[in-house]
Formats: structure tokens, sequence, C-alpha cells
């Protein structure tokens, strides 16, 4: 089975044990609505590799790690799209939850997906009970305070804030959780792969704010012009597009770079090169060096957070 | 150390390992502001009385569980107060997270209880990794869906709902987590804890509905009239108030006798009479019966949620 195709069936599964007689219908719905059918799946993905790469011998617990970090990933999206933060009408092409099942449902949403990935750890962790804690503990990183994604997010509402900072917190902290909690549901060490979370969550980012400045609403399934809305922090607005576009290809060879050996390190370099060409075409970057050569860095002026 | 001593000690130190320079100090702050003074704790001293009366052998691990419940307690009221349901100015006497931080902040600040929640448990579940993966599983099943207190919140925006369904998903779920949780830091069974949790649940939702009728918002440290304004279901409403007494003394007697064979029966006996007294004291149930003999139950028409 591929990759995409194992996230989807045990995504499926984990939903499938919410389904009870006792539950409200409306819940479960936003639930459902908030997962599927969901994006490109990046995070399970390399979570996946890199249990596979790590030698992986206990596939349940790999999926639920996988399972976990789309979940804490699908509810700060469902809460991130709420009117009080960027008060978006669709995301993927789709009403957003709330749009859709209201605000009070989109809030219970995202706390219920927050407390679903954890019992899918405990779940499958009941047979691993050595890999557990580590594996709840790198995920609650890359996810609450002091440098996960709600950090992240809260960094938008501080009078002053790194760029750097929010962008680690925002998106690397749940990409690092990925790469490392694929080694720890192995049971390896999960240093050795941080660094290549790091390098692709900061790639990530930078792509999202290149095609949040070229793409239009459709192209994108959510509203285009976000960050220069919201006044957050952007690559493109900091670096200008032809900067960005040549930061993020540097990002991408450093993750390459950062691979540690393994036995399946070509397979493995040669996923995260498809998954460059994936966020960002090279076909893009040259028509944007053809197209935007003259894109300067803009100045943010945040009445929100001033991101220095 | 008395118990709440022993709580509020345990919640310091969790909220003090999210403090790092490189967190946003605002959401810091709306975590301290959510979890401190806090109210009576009687969830957390529920979980540590239990584990106590079942030999406590890990008291690092009830204090996990103790902070674990109480922070997921602390997160629902957040998101509870905020303007899509309650819209409540005061909490506990003071300004609601969302009041003080604003909405997105008050957002971000649930979110982040509930991964902190979990935080706390992969910590100390490290040195009882036998012990993690149930603990665990107990605390999602108390807050999450298909019968936890989102699920239980998740009713109020159902067309229809079972009365029962949900005051025991709202309410009771967490209050069985903190008797089943308690036993299980200690080792135990939980299933023995199960019955005192669901009767201590119940009444203590009754009260608050009793109280909700009863009192002004100056006494409660919170909006009075809830029930009736947001067309909830209410105990008071259902059986009248007398009616309403009548049945939470019930449920506290249900409570001593729910009380499994164990060495210190008879001390939480008594702590569970003490706990009823301060919940709805008997010089309260007397007056209501002397004051209000003709209060009749109220027909509850629900505009966002018709329970049956």
């Amino acid at each position: 089975m591929d990759m995409m195709s194992r996230v989807q069936r045990a995504l499926d599964q984990q939903l499938a044990l919410a389904h009870s007689p006792s539950a409200p219908p409306r819940l479960i719905a936003a639930l459902r609505h908030a997962v599927f059918p969901g994006g490109a799946r990046i995070r399970p993905q390399l979570c996946l590799a890199v249990a596979q790469a790590c030698g992986e011998d206990a596939p349940e617990l790999t999926d639920a790690a996988a399972v976990a970090i789309e979940l804490l990933h699908c509810a700060s999206l469902v809460h991130d799209d709420m009117p009080c933060f960027d008060d978006a009408d669709t995301r993927r092409g789709q009403p957003t939850v709330h749009k859709l099942h209201g605000e009070p449902l989109a809030l219970l949403c995202g706390d219920g997906l927050i407390v679903m990935a954890f019992q899918a750890l405990a779940r499958a962790g009941a047979h691993h009970p050595q890999r557990l804690a580590g594996l709840i503990a790198t995920v609650c990183t890359g996810t609450g305070a002091p440098d996960g994604i709600v950090a992240g997010q809260a960094w938008e509402c501080e009078p002053r804030a790194s760029l750097s900072r929010y962008q680690r917190a925002k998106t690397g902290a749940l990409f690092v959780a990925s790469t490392c909690a694929g080694a720890q549901a192995a049971g390896a060490d999960p240093s050795a792969w941080r660094a290549l979370g790091e390098c692709l969550g900061e790639a990530y980012q930078v792509a999202d704010d290149i095609r949040d400045v070229m793409l239009g609403s459709d192209e994108l399934g959510k509203p285009a012009g976000q960050d220069a809305q919201h006044h957050r922090p952007s690559a493109a607005a900091d670096l200008g597009l032809v900067g960005a576009v040549d930061y993020f290809r540097g990002l991408m060879q450093q993750a390459v770079d950062a691979i540690p050996d393994c036995p399946s390190r070509t397979a493995m370099r040669h996923l995260v090169w498809q998954e460059s060409e994936r966020l960002m075409p090279q076909s893009t970057c040259d028509r944007i060096h053809r197209e935007y050569p003259q894109h300067r860095p803009a100045a943010v002026v945040a009445p929100r957070g001033a991101l220095a």
C-alpha cells in the first residue's frame, strides 16, 4: 500500500472510533469534515517514511503517530480558520468547519481532534509501553506551549516577535514532531531526524508564503493574500519573491543533506526532492525568476503583531 | 500537606514548565489566568483521594493525573465562556480569559491547556510505562468524542438530545475520569471507582443547576440565569427546585454507598458528605423546601437544542 493510502486508512479507522449511538451526530460530522478529504498529508507521510527508514517494527504504532500528527494539524486549521483568526470561508476548496457547522461546533471540533490524537497514541501505545511516553512528549512539544504550533499562532497576538521563532513554532514544530515521532515509533533515536523536520518545516512555510502572493483563491482552495491582509510575517514580504524562491531551494537542499545514514537514504532523498517539486515546481521557480525579478521585500507593519 | 495545597503546587509546577524565553508571554499569561486562582478543584482532589484510598505508590503520577484532569476542566471553561457559547464576562469573580486577553488568545489558551494535560501525563508516565496508556485512555474518554465533555457541550448544538446523556457527557464524564484515573495512577482497577464518579458528577451538575436559579451573579462569580437564557436543560427546570434538591441529596447518598471496600472507606465517606455540604448546604436545602414549595418544573423549549 502506498503511504497516502495508508495514512487515509489509518485516519478513517481512527475517526470511526468516535462514531457511536451516544455521540452527538453534528460533532461527528464536523470531525469528519475537518479531516476528509484532507490536503497533501505531508506530515503523516513524513512520519511513516522516517519510521520505515528506521526499520519499522510496530506498524500500528507508526500509524497512530502519523494519525495523531495529522489530527493535530487539522485541529489547528479548524481553529485558525475561525472568525477570531483568519475568518476564512474556504479550506481545501470546501467550506470551513465553522461556515458549514457554525462556530460552536468548530471550536469543539478542534478540541475533539486534539483529544483524539492522544486517544490514537494511547490505544496503540498500550502494546508498546516503553515507547509511549516519549512519543506523547514529542507530539506535545510540537503542539503546545512554549514552542509548538499553539505558541506559534500565539506570536501573532504579541506586539513584537522574531520572525524565525514565529515560523519555527507555527510550522516547523509539527514537522520536527513528524520526523522524530516516526523514529520513536520504530524504537529509534529521534535526535538524528530533527534537522530534517526543521528544514522541511521552514521550506514548507516559505512555499506557503510564496503561494499566498502568487496564486488566486481558486487555485489555493482557501482565501489568498491572507498574510498581507492579516499583516503576518512572510518570507515573500521579507525577501521578495525571487529571494524567497532561492531560499526555498536552499532549504530543500539542506533537508536532503540532513537525512541521516540509513539503509533507505537514497529513497528518502528521492522523496524529499519529489516533495520539493510538489511544493514549488522548478518551472514555477524559473517563472518567478523570469517574471518577478523586481519583486522587492515589503516593509511589514503589523497592527496586531510587529514581527521583527 | 492537605489535598488542596498538593493540587495547587502540582498545577503551579506544571504551568512553570511552559515558561520559557522562547514562549509568547501573552499566551503564558492567559494559561495562568485560566488556571489560577481556580475554583474548588474538586476533580483533582477526588483523583488524589481515590489514589490514596487505593494505596498510592507513585505520587508524582497521581499528581500528573490530577493536574491533567484540572487542566482539561479549565480548558473547557475557557472555551465555554467564549462569545460563540456563553459569552460570559466573568468566571470565578475574575474577567474571563477572552475578556482579558481577547478571543484569539482564549482559543489558543484552551488548546494549549489540553496539550499540557497530556504533557503532564507523559512526563510522569515515563517512569510508570505500564500505567500510562490506561491513564491517557481514561482521560481521553472523559474529554473527547463520543462521550466526554466535548461531546457533552456539542449536544447543545443538536436539535434533539437526551437530558441524561447530555449531563453524563458534559459533567459526569470528567468526574468518572477523576475517580478512575486516581485508581489507575495507584495501579488499581478503575472499574470499582466508576460509580462514585458517576454519582458525584450528576450531583455536581444538579447543584450547579440549582445555584444558577437561586443565586445572583455576584455570589456565583459568573453570570447567573445562564441555563434559562441559553435554553439549556437543567434539573431545576426539569424537577422544580424542591424536586432538584431532593434529587441532589439522593445522589450524594448513592455516591457514599458507591465507595468500594478499601482501608480508608470511612474517610472517603466523610469526604463525600463534606463535599455535599459544600455544594449544597443542608441549611440551603431546608430553606428551599421552606421558601419554594411551589416551584414547579418548567417546560424547556430550546431554539438551539430541544433536549428531551
